[in-house]
């Protein structure tokens, strides 16, 4: 199964693609992980443009890597609304656009809340983002680990992964931090 | 010139088409409005469905609207946000998917204040619900008013027909009250 996990944001999208092989019953064997790394990226769009040109083109932009890769689902942060309303309003736009985007493409939307997706990734619910994107880039066997955005939309792909799979806690070489 | 004006929300969009024969040196003659009313309505989608779908389905009904109806623009009101942030983020979800399907339909979009929308089809920045109502339904030379989320979708596409040909104020038999 394909995953495609991404970071929305109304300049910045970050978006990451695994084949994951997991499912139930699956048994981990040694040394191999049940996903394989497939692609990740940040969407960037100029300010300048006006907010319904910006939607477009991250969706243009991001419709060209579903049409590459054909994930089958796409799986998004949970939005939370503590933050303000400025940003929650900015937030949901791009959240909107995307979740549409994925509907269209007859993707499955999930979503997960960030405490959780922290939770599967590092092992703790409170992780930083310097945390998640070494880690992220160790689970996805990368030499370097990939810009934040991107990394934050792998663990979202990594996270709906976990729950097909395996926990980390019982694959057999990484461990949980 | 046909005119889509919408009014998002996560549970009920409405919407109102109107075709504007005004723009640059149109001159009113007696009796005769620059605009002509086509169809308006709320979408409403059930509140068991999740965001994702929910987004779906409105998308679908409403393209199935552009679809017959071939607007050339889409009007949708200017989101502010002095609400709170988990209203926000609802009204932000469904605009941003709005304006990515209206993208996604070739249509151009153009936002407005509340308070323009009020001033431009009732004459002053605070009118009521019912006001706007009653004021559409005049406008429109409709029997009976629109429901609340029709008739701010038909004052917004009306407020920006408004933009193209003579104001209110000027047109020979409804002035603004």
């Amino acid at each position: 199964m394909r995953i495609l996990g991404v970071d929305p944001g109304t300049r910045k999208v970050g978006y990451g693609l695994l084949e994951h092989s997991g499912g139930a019953g699956h048994r981990a064997t040694s040394g191999q992980l049940p996903w394989r790394y497939l692609e990740c990226g940040v969407i960037e769009v100029p300010g300048s443009q006006d907010l319904a040109d910006r939607i477009f083109v991250v969706a243009q932009t991001l419709g060209e890597v579903i049409d590459e890769f054909s994930p089958h689902v796409m799986a998004i942060e949970k939005a939370f609304s503590g933050r303000n309303a400025a940003s929650a309003l900015k937030l949901g736009q791009a959240r909107g656009a995307l979740m549409l985007l994925a509907k269209l493409r007859a993707l499955h939307v999930f979503e997960y809340a960030p405490s959780q997706i922290k939770q599967a990734v590092t092992g703790h619910g409170h992780a930083t983002k310097a945390q998640i994107q070494h880690r992220v880039g160790t689970l996805c066997s990368l030499q370097t680990p990939p810009a934040s955005d991107a990394a934050d939309a792998l663990a979202i792909a990594l996270c709906h992964g976990l729950q097909l799979g395996p926990t980390l806690s019982t694959l057999p070489r990484i461990r949980a931090t």
